[in-house]
């Protein structure tokens, strides 16, 4: 079955809008909501868009525009709310007819985490638990989930597959939402008949759409390998800090499985499709990762030789309760869904970069690229034009 | 230090109102909250109380009113407002300048938990993080939790201390909100200085206060052992259900850490007036127990002993998930606290006793106890008047 009606939260995000891409262009309508706290809105209004008499939205942020304009079609509508928003949110809900709920709006900084946790546990794990409570009132029972590897906690063994354990040894308290969430989705789908609910358990997403013209696009400064490396072969930024390289690893830096933000969309989509299509009942993991680990010394020389930026770092100290290696076992999704990682390393590093020079300042229009004391490290500007001016609204495939 | 303004939410419930009992009989003054969803409010106006011209809180729930009397000394505001009304908790830490938050409201059946899991996510931990946001937002920061040895999960040694792992194996929803809410008081400690923080992990309180005036009054079928051991001696209930005599236990039937609601209630104001006499920095845990198990058999005899009631009994099948035994090490809060449970199982059935049988339909005003088939096993209506008849507001010490 491709075709129904997907509520999308977070779905101006990161995997949100990737995801969202891949949801259209499989049939799907779609109706978003995100409270665009990362998000850029080239709007000159605020309030809802009206369709004739008929109120259908507010306006796109930028990345749904782009989703948009890539796919040739439409989202059924989108709102600028906050999922803590019960009533409009439950106003949305009586307004359509929703086969199926994708969740993506959490916050999902590690570090900011350990600074504000209740804002993270009011925003996820109730941002949650509000969110199904009102499935539950509208009878909407269909959710994936969008978790995390981080539920692991420190891996027992490797590669690590969806038995298990979970909930121990998380860190941080960004990782303990996720790990909370998925108890409250177990314990649901055992309380009551009719719940389908998957949670994807996502390893490192990286990368961007083939076109380049979506990404990710970080506030201040990334907290994940890729965009910074990006935001350094872009010249944002002086240097990648590598932390540590006394891991017990091929090369001593850290090993992780990272996935094409496509082949994440695409693992939605065929989640979905096949809780839809088999009407599943109750609560089914999934990793989703591509099956194998890189070093970072890997990620960073799969970059510069499939773009030909140059990636100057540095070695420094490791982070508090960084791992040695983690990679995942995908043969639950392989053999259930029938879904593996496709794209490579390769494509993950092309992809990021071609939508990381198209769009140094991501999806902020900005006239200047601030230039960082990262020219004296002597890289160039691969890759974006020499004068280091780009206009966001300009750039064409 | 004895005084200070505490607001203790829950203040109706069974452990609330033995809980405030002690702190005004120990000088502080209470501002408490219900949303009254078990209590039994004898009031005619649904308002405020106006004072004057002020407005001093809701009509007292019956317990609140009884614990007045016993102690001769008013709360000084009583709302009835639920912990996830944020505005009206908001409101009322406007008006008042509290030195510490006792926070007992939370749903607490096991059983319910495992059908309805959404409320008590919702309500348990999503309140308290509200909880928990007021605070911060008004700037007190001394907070003691009424946390269980349920998120000890399975004992993986006995007695249980405080380094015991917590949350594995934790079978149900309502033991998780407790976890959950651990970890979040950690995770807050951790992330902002001047944080007091005590989590109290009860073992299984029981009894009443000496006077009979106020006790456990849990509506529908008690979920624990010593409310239906009344119900039952008061012949509420044909025969009390013994779960199992197939444990690896000296009689065979479940060993458990009983401690005295008052001993219970002692412990908290034990732990505020050191926390701020000492200005506790942090997250501090505590086992509150006796420190020994008895076993089912153990409490019927005693009960049967100490009060001359006799309780029919049955064995039936094991509960799931029920354990052979547990019981607390108490060193810690012996040691830190000064703290130890002093009152018997003896003093535990005959004060549960006393507040039964002058109260066997708990709080609830009630002409007529409903005779049920408990007769046919021809146990007597020890304790209370022959005639079955009972009014509430009437009894006397």
């Amino acid at each position: 079955m491709t075709g129904g009606v997907v509520f999308v939260t977070g779905a101006a995000g990161y995997v949100g809008s990737h995801c969202v891409l891949e949801l259209l262009k499989s049939g799907y309508d779609v109706v978003g909501v995100d409270n665009c706290s990362n998000a850029v809105i080239d709007d000159e209004t605020n309030g809802l868009v009206t369709n004739g008499n008929k109120q259908t939205g507010h306006p796109l942020p930028e990345s749904l525009r782009r989703v948009e304009q890539i796919v040739g079609k439409k989202l059924k509508s989108f709102y600028k709310v906050d999922i803590c928003d019960e009533k409009t949110i439950d106003g949305i809900f009586a307004a359509n007819k929703f086969d199926a709920v994708i969740h993506f709006a959490a916050l999902k900084a590690v570090g900011e985490s350990c600074q504000i946790p209740l804002a993270y546990y009011r925003n996820n794990v109730g941002g949650t638990v509000t969110l199904l409570d009102i499935m539950k009132r509208n009878g909407v029972k269909k959710f994936i989930f969008s978790s995390s590897a981080t539920v692991y906690g420190t891996a027992e063994y490797l590669p690590i597959d969806e038995k298990h354990p979970t909930g121990r040894n998380c860190t941080n308290p960004y990782g303990k939402t996720k790990y909370f969430i998925e108890e409250v989705l177990k314990d649901l789908s055992v309380s009551e008949k009719g719940w389908s609910i998957a949670s994807l358990r996502y390893f490192n997403p990286v990368g961007a759409h083939e076109s380049g013209e979506i990404g990710e696009d970080p506030q201040g400064v990334p907290n994940n390998l890729m965009p910074y490396l990006c935001q350094v072969a872009v010249q944002r930024r002086p240097y990648l800090n590598v932390f540590g390289n006394d891991f017990k690893t091929t090369d001593g830096t850290g090993v992780r499985d990272y996935i094409h933000i496509m082949d994440l969309a695409r693992g939605h989509v065929v989640t979905l499709s096949k809780m839809l299509e088999q009407n599943w009942n109750g609560w089914h993991v999934f990793n989703l990762g591509a099956g194998r680990g890189y070093s970072v010394l890997d990620v960073i020389h799969a970059f510069e030789e499939s773009t030909g930026a140059r990636v100057p770092y540095k070695i420094v100290d490791r982070r508090l309760g960084d791992i040695d290696e983690l990679w995942a076992d995908v043969q639950k999704a392989n053999d259930k869904l029938n879904w593996k990682a496709e794209l490579t390393l390769k494509d993950m590093c092309a992809h990021s970069w071609k939508w990381q020079s198209k769009n140094p300042m991501g999806y902020q229009t900005c006239e200047v690229i601030p230039k960082k004391n990262g020219t004296s490290n002597g890289q160039s500007t691969n890759g974006i034009n020499g004068n280091g001016i780009k206009t966001l609204n300009g750039n064409k495939n």
